[in-house]
């Protein structure tokens, strides 16, 4: 057993950040990725490259963070997978995004077999996780948390634990609701504003100015005022984090009416063309809704 | 006529703030209150005191900070106001909180005269603008607007013209509309974690290490988490901004869904009790309406 | 005063339907209309024609049935008015549709004379009175409601008591909510079917076999089917109710939840261009959100 | 093969109900019920009673009206089924209530075994097609309907063909929606005549002679004035058909604006301590939010 090496398997774009973020900070990393070339960039800088899963599975604590629930049921799960073989680490760390109901389910096929498990999905893209403005939602038994923590801290400045068990999907789909309420509470105001003659960009000056705004409002604001669609996040993609989000609150029993609202508003506007647009086009919905013109 | 001093009508907490970041940076200033004594403070730092309007409306450029329509109307356009004697100032800026009815009333007025007038009412409590954090949403001729945002910036890190006529007004009330979607929007997702089992501490740690809260949401998140409903701004005070900028929205002819969906609950939070409780204790409908058991 | 003989003024299509009924039913009616012409078919039925309001006046129990407030208040309290000359009926019934504030200051001003006073506006189009299916919202003395009753159940199978005070007029307001919503529901479901390839033919064929259709849905279901958004009751009109409605809400503190979320379709349909249409054309706004193409 | 005999699988109360219809018409019907002692009184009113499955599958044509998916899969595709022995019925009609899904997957079985097979789910209660009011939904081949067209005549007045595949499926579930939005938006409009001053009786009276009321409301109104919440189809079952209906819409793409305010409504009253009465009593939600005080 490989003590105190940290165990990475998934090397994309977001893995690659992450791992990134530990080597600098003087970590020993053991990588392993399916794409073996994808491990390079992090062999250059000093992580070792296990030859197999197998052998990753030998370090005390495993992170996977790879593209949804079939690559995660497999290289946990599946023949050769960490949990198959005799060597198994003792915490698996899992940032990927999935369901409540996958994470339930390699939570306890781990604990089967005596190897704690926590569910730790990232908010931030690569670039915002190689400042170090990523977050990390935890959930899982809290004194496996504490053990990893110091970990993660390196990672991101935001390292949160949110409960016993799966809450951390759902703390993540949380996010999502709140940012599509957010961009559709703002398109409602700047169209208000616009109306009445006051510019996009005039409004958004005012808004970044004030204790209302975000970081993300910030950083996309220029967008909205040019209507520059251009894909970060579809409509779509949207649309499927508020079905999953609402599902999870229908499951809770817990009413949700500005959600709602807003999700149906996210389905009109794949009605009115939409659909691949990023999100922020929201506006545009808004603004045919107002009778605003279309810019020249 | 006194060129290049200050005038400055209305003494109360807003308008001290404001004076005294003038007299910070040593802009000589002239003031002028119906309650004498409170300009007291004041001329201890340096601001003369006018003994009458008249004398105060010799200087060039008058702002103005009341507490309502009312009284802007009296000393504005009433006998012995700015506007009523031999001898006016160049430029009117109102910063009170006052309709576009009331500011177009008054604009038409300051223009028989020959008189140009600024719209720019102000956002931040008297201790944001005591620490430079306040913003001016401005409307009026942008070129008497260049004229006086030296003094503005002096004041205030947002200082935004946002059009030619009263568009200010709107701009701040659709301020106060996207701050009621926001705190709503907020309550959802935060209930939606509870009732998964994460507490509101750990979900407004994590929310307020994202790209999505608000400088707003960082300073008032700590009440929402221990559901301290101490009076800051009343949710019947929040209906009152809605009935204006709903009103305005129905003017313009601007269809505003997912505002209308707050505006009704917050009719319903007051049908539930929460008339004269801060505007956060929408949180308390939304639990009840989740079936979430209050906290002992 | 003629004792027995019923005073009507105002004989436009409307109220020349309903004094056709009290002469079918053999009851003696003494008309006024501003332009004498129209009083004309009744006059041939036997009607008296008054030669000014003051005779009209002497009729114990005098109806008005006019365009507007402005109408009313002229005919009622303004000089050569119903209440303005020596002789004053015992009654007023006023059948036009006004607001609760008009209807106050009437009552008030009748109370001051000694005239008791109605408010009883109609449902129904000049055809439906014609038919006897038409109703009567009455509010005021319970006592002078039973006084005029036999005459109101002459001509509409409906005559319902609803308070003491302007109660009517909020119950007309409460009924026009009501088609809004009916309206919009059902387009929301028809849409449905519509997409899952059921014609709208097919189901409005359906629907009125159903125990949940009305008899408006089964009077114009053939206009929904067709498409045909000829001018019945335009959107912009629809939106006048609403607004009277939702700020008669606002003002009783009730909470409109499903109300509200129609108002803000109406509105958005309006920016759709849907403005002189039927209002029934919310369909096509409806439709166009969920993507159905036009119909050939 | 019995020609012309009519086969009918399932003799509960609504069953035995529409069994009675055709015998009242005296056509011949051969019936058969998992639990025979139901079948005893159809038996002594000229109703054959089959020994089995097998033998009722020799009908030319066979009824199913079982209660739920589960038993519709095992009478008709399980051994011993309809479809499971050597004779098979020339036409399935399923009168049940089940998903699309359910419904394709029964289909696609029977077209198999060259089986036609129609889709009529039915709306009414016992008394209702007991009355002839009932109605059939039907959906499949129209060849198919028109053949078994008089059979479902001489039961219900409505009768109506609403595609070639599942349709009758979704049209149901969107009568079911149309439901809920219908005493949701009354809900909203008695309470704002009530808290004007209006009692809930003459309110009801009122809208119940006017052109926007149905049977459904008539028939209900007694006990939404007498706040009597005595079982007929609890919150709860509502929030099913709800749960169903919008997950088709959201397959389908189709926004539901109103349907999906109501929808959170529901749940709201849920978490209000609502579930287990009539959904009538979406009407104490309403009553509560609107700060009625609750009738002596």
């Amino acid at each position: 057993m490989s003590h105190g090496i940290i165990g990475w398997l998934g090397t994309g774009r977001m893995g690659t950040a992450i791992v990134n973020r530990l080597l600098d900070a003087d970590r020993p990393v053991m990588v392993w990725n399916r794409t073996p070339a994808k491990t390079g960039p992090l062999a250059v800088r000093g992580a070792q490259v296990a030859d197999s899963i197998a052998t990753l599975a030998a370090c005390d604590v495993v992170y996977v963070m790879v593209s949804g629930p079939a690559d995660l049921e497999e290289v946990v799960l599946g023949e050769g997978g960490l949990l198959g073989g005799d060597a198994r680490p003792g915490v698996l760390v899992d940032c990927s995004t999935v369901s409540e109901e996958v994470s339930a389910r390699i939570r306890a096929a781990a604990a089967a077999l005596d190897v704690a498990f926590l569910a730790a999905p990232v908010c931030g893209n690569p670039e915002v996780i190689a400042e170090g403005q990523g977050s990390f939602i935890v959930s899982g038994p809290v004194k496996v948390f504490e053990q990893v923590r110091p970990d993660l801290e390196v990672v991101a400045k935001t390292v949160v634990h949110v409960g016993e068990r799966e809450q951390a999907r759902l703390v993540k789909l949380a996010h999502n609701l709140y940012l599509g309420m957010m961009v559709q509470s703002l398109v409602e105001v700047v169209t208000l504003a616009e109306k009445a003659g006051t510019s996009r960009a005039a409004f958004m000056e005012f808004f970044n100015g004030s204790a209302l705004t975000s970081p993300w409002i910030r950083r996309r604001g220029p967008e909205l005022v040019d209507r520059d669609w251009h894909l970060t996040f579809t409509t779509e993609l949207l649309r499927k984090d508020f079905d999953l989000g609402l599902a999870a609150a229908r499951e809770l029993e817990v009413p949700m009416p500005t959600t709602s609202a807003v999700y149906q508003l996210i389905q009109s506007a794949i009605g009115h063309g939409l659909r691949d647009e990023d999100f922020l086009s929201l506006y545009e919905l808004q603004a045919a809704s107002a009778g605003l013109a279309a810019d020249a």
